[in-house]
């Protein structure tokens, strides 16, 4: 059975096993205060060139953006996203549940428009009931987005100014970060993530890890950030396990690699179908891919390939997400080329 | 350098990573769907003898704590833990953070009373003016508790018929469980905590687990568990590091095995510290020993020996804490010994 | 001055002065054990024709919403409303502060569309990752709304079936309830608002009192209201002063003639603009009128009208909304239609 | 029927109900934009001193309390308090359903002891694991405190300069304020309250007013405090209500005259009682007095006095508290004291 579900089907690339073995009897000191956290934290600034930069390591997604949101805003502030955003369709209201309100914008393919977030800041100050409403407090976006789609740096540079003009941090959710570095189409790098946005954090769990997120504070900081992990019931106790995996991860440039590989694979992917004559739902350059298919024909699929059901596209034909990651072998792409 | 500081100091036992490298590649669905983890459950309601019971893996202690008693307890309900209780000391207010108070009773070398506690659910009731204070909405005890104490299976039963009583749940935290179950003076089995309590966790973090706590609901449930957990970051992409864990730990009676292991390597601890003379702070019958040892002595020690400084015993003495795990080896007791 | 910038920009009603000032010195219990209290109550329950109604008395729409909404959902849960609701534009994230999200429709003039919501939850529950978003717990509408317009009793009818296929509870903001059962085109009477909705409220500080709010409870009930309502810090020590009002409003028809006389007003307000040439931006049956006028004839104006801005129209024009009340007095609406 | 059972078991002052009326008719702006308002802010501000501080009006002290702690702290700060203190006990849970643990002190007569306090800080942060813990983050006192005591200057400058040292704010809640300002026993001014907290409240339902105390910040403020007040649901349509009551208790002295007349009410009373051989549970030097009285006399002077239960004393006598105001009269005192 063929398997594109999603970018965390295996469990950790090798290297990262092999480390976890390698140093496993080691005793270390629990939290976070162990070596290879440190040395993950060194490399992560030297990779962004940012000395000050404060780094911490979690455990996922949902709980990383709830962590940061809950402490960037103030009690009577919200956070921009787009509606499609994570935070906004698929975190079960974790957001809200730290007593926040998500502001949405429209999305245009996963995205908010640089202009579109000027005009709501600017209306937002012009309205002379908004002292009665929910206060921009920071401004979310998602790098790749949802629907594997990237902003451009000149996007960036404007969301960033915008953000910068009301003294608002932005905070970019790089769940899939590597595979949006690695895009062919792509003129944004690490560093220039690093120097637009105020927080972000690098994804592990999709990109080559068992678990973790780097969470890396730049532009913008917040004191006691263990405190406030801990209290959100983020800390581990073995923190070595976000840490030697996140070390070994930017080691001889493994992160990159393996974030190559997938984007090599959901090229020829995207290619194949093409040639096929299948119609894709959005232009995505990273990972993930999104196919317009008969209904017919998508049933008879799930015998032999295991996707993810996207949306209805009309009475005929849904889309599906095909997802290729560091484990995809180009024979799968092969298989599930002539099987479709 | 000989580290006594905790159970959490080595990665997993040998038998997990071995598990967790077989299964590495193959592809399983996301949050929870695993083969593993269905295993994982299925083994441990097998142990507990209920059927019935819901079972779900989350990632620590902390994060078990906040997401069972947000969910369990009403908006104006707050929970009962012994004053020294780990929600109540150190948890950097997670609790309070979801909303709801801790009510705190005297605790007796970390146990709350039976007595106690019936006192203070009928002096609740009976002030006129309850309805302006938080209503008692669950009990918290931890077995062992905070410094290694058991409840008796009477004492248990007590608080358990106390709870029923007054139709509130009782929650029990083992995050270390086993060492608790393994103990030489205990007469509690599982099956009496999964009988006596509502909703308890095994711990795995402090118990031979990378990371991971088996959270069961017996007598007490609560609807769309995934959904809560998600709300709380507390949801796995990767579901299966945990499940593959829980899967191991309760193979062949290994969770068991290696908690013994602990309790003997702690019995023999304590038994060369008495024949040397220390003095016992709490006569601790689980692997955490509580030991007074004058200043200088302790001041020395450190280059030796990583142990846990507890608190101040009088001017010229404080209590440390020696730690025993599944991975305790006998001649590191052994210099222990000689060198303290 | 003119001034029809709300209907809240006077006192109280005279006779609800002189209820004040006739039990001022009477000693009563505090936190609504008083005799003014129960006496509204009864009148309350009376007129609604449900003896097993439940009904606390609050200060503001503000809280009502947000002790209702915190109340009756799960953790996980989160409130319907069209986007334009009160609770999701102009109450400073009130209910996202308690931990929920508020889930948005289109608002079709102020209204939600019972067909529309009917989708919503339909494809909530269609959806196959819906135990990764926020499951809809309760639904909220205002009658009137924002913007003045009412429900028809179909709408109602409708609404209340999908709600009750669905097993969730209607909340409706009745801040301004006198009006709407007041206007002329409506087929909608209180007894259909108890019996269309769980939980409702009938507005008191827009409709002649100081202050104050009657919240019923008819087919939701929530058990210790007065602790939820004290932990919102909306329990008053002098709880006569919101029974006294209640009591006196609800004795000899009060609430309903008074209602009666703003829409008379309105109509007369409504009349005399379109003669004169205004168009409305919406067509408000209500006391609230929305009407376009051009720029420079709109600053003119506020040396002389106090009315409240809503929106631009065109680069031209904006509208403005003119409010009319119980204490309007019709040589008011004749000075104004020959000032503007 | 004599009624000592609280202090607003009347209406309001006379010359508040008086200003309502006058002003009743007035068309004024809303949520605190009336001149009233102003007038009030203006009064307070010379009163104490501070042409700087920002003061708002709030409907009472839970809801106070709450929106002070809530927007003082951040998300990992508790609050330090007496353990009898009213947030501690008597408000339902209401700072902890803002996401806020509540340290709590030993409690001395209901006060805090300075020693005590500054101990608690330095063990806080001499703790090796304070990060794991909650900061304090503000001290909260109440005076008069709960049972009716009062802090001495040198207490209150104590406290302030530790709080100083630490950097944490000190909030005064002053319910009861006036009656503690004009106890004879007091060489506390309304100005050293100014000088030595960060921000207090002066209580107004429980000395004359119908609803409502008056928040300020002197040395401590915040942002936005509009919004703050809105999203807690504690701002007013009508403000008027509130800033018409405090501009009168504010104007020739009353809310002091008003409160004297309370302590020399009280005087009257406790002397009386001491020469009828009762004795005090507390010696209060205000408005508040708690009595010891044999099970059998108390209960059967209910049918002639309505007094509040404090608590058990022994085996055969209770303690009641007895509570003159503004409105208790000389005679009621004297029948009082024949009665019982």
């Amino acid at each position: 059975m063929l398997n594109f579900e999603s970018d965390y089907t295996e469990g950790a690339h090798p290297k990262i096993l092999d480390k976890l073995i390698k140093t496993n009897m080691e005793k270390l000191s629990g939290y976070g205060e162990d070596i290879y956290t440190k040395n993950a934290i060194e490399k992560i600034k030297k990779l962004i060139k940012n000395p000050s930069a404060e780094v911490g390591f979690l455990c996922g997604g949902t709980q990383t953006n709830l962590i940061v949101i809950k402490n960037v805003l103030k009690p009577f502030e919200g956070v921009i996203s787009a509606d499609m955003g994570h935070i906004n369709t698929h975190e079960a209201g974790a957001i809200e549940a730290t007593g926040h309100k998500v502001l949405s914008l429209n999305s245009h393919n996963g995205k908010i428009d640089p202009k579109e977030l000027e005009n709501y800041l600017s209306n937002f100050y012009n309205d002379p009931n908004h002292s009665h409403a929910v206060y921009p407090g920071t401004v979310y976006i998602s790098h790749p987005t949802e629907c594997g789609t990237l902003y451009t740096k000149t996007e960036l540079e404007n969301i960033h100014n915008t953000c910068k003009n009301y003294n608002i941090p932005l905070y970019l959710d790089g769940a899939r970060l590597g595979y949006g570095l690695m895009s062919d189409s792509t003129d944004v790098t690490l560093e220039d993530i690093a120097k637009y946005t105020d927080i972000f954090y690098i994804g592990g769990t999709k990109v080559g890890a068992l678990i973790g997120e780097a969470l890396i504070f730049t532009n913008k900081k917040v004191d006691h950030l263990v405190t406030r992990i801990k209290q959100s019931g983020g800390l581990l106790a073995k923190g070595r396990l976000l840490g030697i995996q996140f070390d070994t991860l930017f080691t001889d440039n493994l992160y990159f690699e393996i974030s190559k590989h997938a984007i090599q694979m959901a090229n020829l992917l995207k290619k194949g179908l093409l040639e096929k004559g299948f119609k894709l739902y959005i232009d995505s350059p990273t990972n993930q891919q999104f196919v317009i298919i008969e209904k017919d024909r998508y049933e008879k699929s799930k015998q032999f390939i295991k996707s993810c059901y996207w949306c209805n596209y009309d009475d005929n034909s849904v889309v599906i997400r095909l997802v290729t990651s560091w484990a995809t072998k180009e024979e799968d792409i092969a298989e599930l080329l002539n099987t479709i």
